[in-house]
């Protein structure tokens, strides 16, 4: 039926890895036919790298002590470390590298000028809940590239990215001033929507096809505003 | 004689390290009577890296190419792993890593402050010429920590941390406006003024010689401003 049209590649088989979180095995399959071809694909996600590096890299600056600043470089030096190996696989696809992100460009940035926050605490919101749904969309997205490939950007993408130090400073920073907390939320729901956007943009939806695909996705969507929802919770926050 | 009161310990050997510079083989052998204790050195490096990250991390926020930012994000890596390795090495002392940096927190985040730059080029500036000085001299004065931890430690700081990128993307700036020449002259020369009190206050000086001791560390001091001129010359700025 129409189901078999849209389908433009075998689903791949799921890589054998941990995934960082449940969000991530449950999207995978369903992400998996609609990832774009490996260069977009990491070119995409190598701008994307720089992009939540400069998010961390600015909670780094703005970070009130010393132990902050030291937790937050360790995650800023993962997400470089990302980076930097999906440049490595697209020249090992004998693209440039640069050519291959420039495209994503304008848009990341964008992006990243809308959801980069006023103050440390929403700093440190936006490094928590932007990569950690973007770091599950795309590991889920990665398991739709040709064998090999997928299974290499699935270790590279699948690391925690601070997230745990990320919590912990926001727990505190929460403690010490309960009154933010709502102030957060509302924020964090803000980011949420401005995030959506950039993952749904990243998929390879056959325009002619459009609303069917994105109705198929749904379901992945859910499984990934769960896991968000799971990030607030885990703040106290109303998502 | 008074010299010989004044050695706090015997000069340590010359690691065995390809130095990334000369002025970093001619400085060692006469900061090396006036390094810090392990403790107090380590500490002062690691946030000192620190601060160099967060210049480079605003590099690349202001990068203006997909091309920029990916490379000065390869030497923002460089910087971190510096400041992890700093980290670690101050665990194998059995000393909290925190404690140890704490104490140079405001004086370096002053720094920090007064060298930051207005904009782009001034900030790449920044990043080329003081990380160079200060990766110069802590080298230089890492010779005199003791055996071992003083070969580790040459070998952490012994990188090029972006020196090629920034000079090329300083270049370019340059090329493609070359009035902006004079201006980040005149910042070079700011700047070099501020980093040279950094580096000074991080030598352990006695207070009842410090004339002398101060006098007797111009000769090193001589070789870190040769080689910054030579950075400025490699821009065709005057120092």
């Amino acid at each position: 039926m129409l189901r078999l049209f849209r389908r433009r590649r075998r689903p791949a088989a799921a890589p054998v890895l941990t995934p960082r979180s449940e969000a991530v095995s449950a999207v995978r399959v369903e992400l998996a036919e609609l990832t774009p071809a490996p260069e977009p694909f990491l070119g995409q996600a190598a701008y994307l790298a720089l992009v939540l590096f400069e998010n961390l890299g600015r909670a780094v600056q703005t970070a009130p002590t010393t132990a902050a600043k030291t937790a937050l470089g360790a995650a800023a030096a993962q997400v470089l470390e990302a980076h930097e190996g999906l440049v490595t696989e697209l020249r090992g696809l004998g693209a440039d590298p640069i050519a291959a992100m420039d495209p994503f460009r304008a848009g990341l940035d964008e992006y990243l000028a809308r959801v980069q926050g006023a103050d440390w605490p929403e700093t440190l919101v936006t490094c928590y809940l932007t990569t950690g749904f973007l770091a599950d969309f795309f590991t889920g997205l990665a398991a739709g590239l040709p064998d090999g490939l997928a299974e290499r950007v699935g270790v590279l993408l699948d690391v925690d990215h601070g997230e745990r130090v990320l919590e912990a400073q926001l727990r505190t920073v929460i403690e010490q001033s309960p009154r933010i907390a709502s102030r957060l939320a509302m924020w964090g729901r803000r980011l949420i929507g401005d995030t959506m956007l950039i993952a749904r943009s990243a998929l390879a939806i056959d325009a002619a096809h459009a609303e069917l695909e994105v109705e198929r996705v749904e379901p992945a969507f859910a499984e990934l505003i769960g896991a968000h929802t799971r990030r607030m919770d885990a703040l106290g926050l109303t998502a």
